[in-house]
């Protein structure tokens, strides 16, 4: 086994995320846990960073880049915001050293968006986006990031112009579990009905207004015409993506289409929705995505300052 | 004191109203409690019909006339639905008999739209719409009864056409309570911000496709520029009114604005949002609305047939 060059650490709300890796950029070990900034502002972050760097024996001189919101105010150390336009390459260079730790931690920023009438932030994307996009690409790109909070950001030449949070995720988790439509989603199973998420990503895209009523036509449609919970659910998360469609579709769409960084059942759902609309993606592997980005500031950070 | 004729009762989902009328439709007694049909359907709806008749010591034979959740399937008798079209006096004429009671006691339809694009039903409303509208209105209404599960009704001559259910008041408590959007409108106070709801209503009428977005903008706004609690709470209800705005006046608005059925706080946020968009509005009181359609649809099923 190669020696380990640094530690990457995406550090999310309720994700915690390790990667050992080598000068040459390779994943010697990795580690994943629920320890993420809600859990681990009650435990401690150092004893959670030390825990896992312990279980892949790393180094005690071992460099640590992390990235999300572990910056946050209410997280590890306030990482601040590199505020839009925000070129890529300077979310690096504000990375903050964590002040206490014999081991070099750093922190990298988040993005802002100081617009009054449409403030904005990200912590955590930043880095997806240096890994999807690079420091210099040319040209413009329209980028869709789904999950519990969903950015959609136009980049250009390696700067993030503009971005959008939709609380897409959080409004399907707390409408299918919290309201009436709880009862009409009750024993939906996994199994997906591709055809009723569609048929709702197209209705909600052509008359977004109609929001709040499309997502009670899940109740009442099963009142009316009987139907499944799997078609109830697929009815709410198409409503709700299709609305979301509809917002980060309505500029100017490149013609290579939309960058789409996701994973798993997420990466899925939302290729076909756009499959729906008829729009092109350029799909990347959000884990991917964000372990390049801290890898490639990392090796920024330290391998090329030791090289020099 | 006059002879009570009936007891008319408006049983919805977590409220119980019960009012003793004269057969010259003046109001002898009222009650009111939090023995909805969730509560009524644990310890029985016959027990809490008869201990509130009690209390405003109601003859043995007068009759009931019930409209609301209680004719729903998981309330006491289902009392079915009648169609769209459907002419408000149908709504009276399909009443339900309790059976096996010694009273007379009747429970009002509701009124579904068996249309597969756009399945929706209403349970409770179209007896407030009858005391708003009465049998036979002349020309068109556009009605806005707002709510946990707002409705928006077309009607024409005594008919309703169609109609739409927008989960509006109900999404507003799950975002208030139940997503990291707590955290912004944590201790707000009673008192209004009517600007930032106004600002709010017009950037969602104007854009109701980036409705999740503009949610976002009240934690967003705060973590970069500051702002009260009210302020936050304010863009969510502001946004949330104004995306269902945008639907319920997409199509054509009567010359003589849109009638607005509502009470209270209610009635005093809709009128804000109404103004906003420099829409006028005819508006109708709900709590008297109910009660007066419970009358004419009381007067209709005893007191004339008794005349004759």
């Amino acid at each position: 086994m190669t020696e380990p060059a640094y530690a990457a650490v995406d550090w999310g709300t309720s994700s915690f995320r390790l990667w050992l890796v080598d000068r040459a950029g390779e994943v010697l070990a990795q580690r994943r846990s629920d320890e993420g900034m809600l859990a681990a502002a009650k435990t401690g972050f150092p004893a959670v960073l030390r825990s896992h760097l312990a279980a892949v024996e790393a180094p005690d001189h071992l460099p640590v880049l992390v990235c999300g919101m572990a910056g946050a105010r209410t997280g590890w150390v306030e990482a601040g915001y590199v505020d839009t336009p925000a070129p890529l390459a300077a979310v690096l260079k504000q990375a903050v050293r964590v002040p206490g730790e014999a081991r070099d931690i750093r922190i990298l920023p988040g993005i802002a968006q100081r617009d009054a009438a449409a403030p904005d932030v990200m912590r955590g994307e930043e880095t997806q986006l240096l890994g999807a996009l690079g420091f210099e690409v040319a040209g413009e790109a329209l980028v869709c990031m789904p999950g519990t909070h969903s950015k959609w950001v136009r980049a250009r030449g390696g700067i993030v112009e503009g971005f959008s949070t939709f609380m897409t995720g959080e409004l399907f988790s707390v409408v299918s579990r919290e309201t009436i439509l709880s009862f009409a989603v009750a024993g939906a199973d996994e199994a997906e009905d591709v055809a009723s998420f569609k048929a709702a990503v197209k209705a909600a895209y052509a008359a977004p207004a109609f929001a709040a009523n499309l997502l009670f036509t899940a109740r009442s449609r099963q009142l009316l015409f009987g139907g499944t919970p799997s078609a109830a659910r697929e009815t709410l998360s198409g409503t709700l993506i299709g609305v979301e469609l509809a917002a980060g579709l309505s500029g100017v769409v490149p013609r290579a289409g939309v960058t789409l960084i996701a994973s798993g059942r997420l990466a899925a759902l939302y290729r076909h929705a756009f499959d729906a609309l008829s729009v092109t993606v350029q799909p990347v592997d959000a884990d991917e995505a964000v372990r390049r980005g801290l890898s490639m500031a990392a090796a920024a950070i330290w391998t090329k300052s030791r090289d020099l």
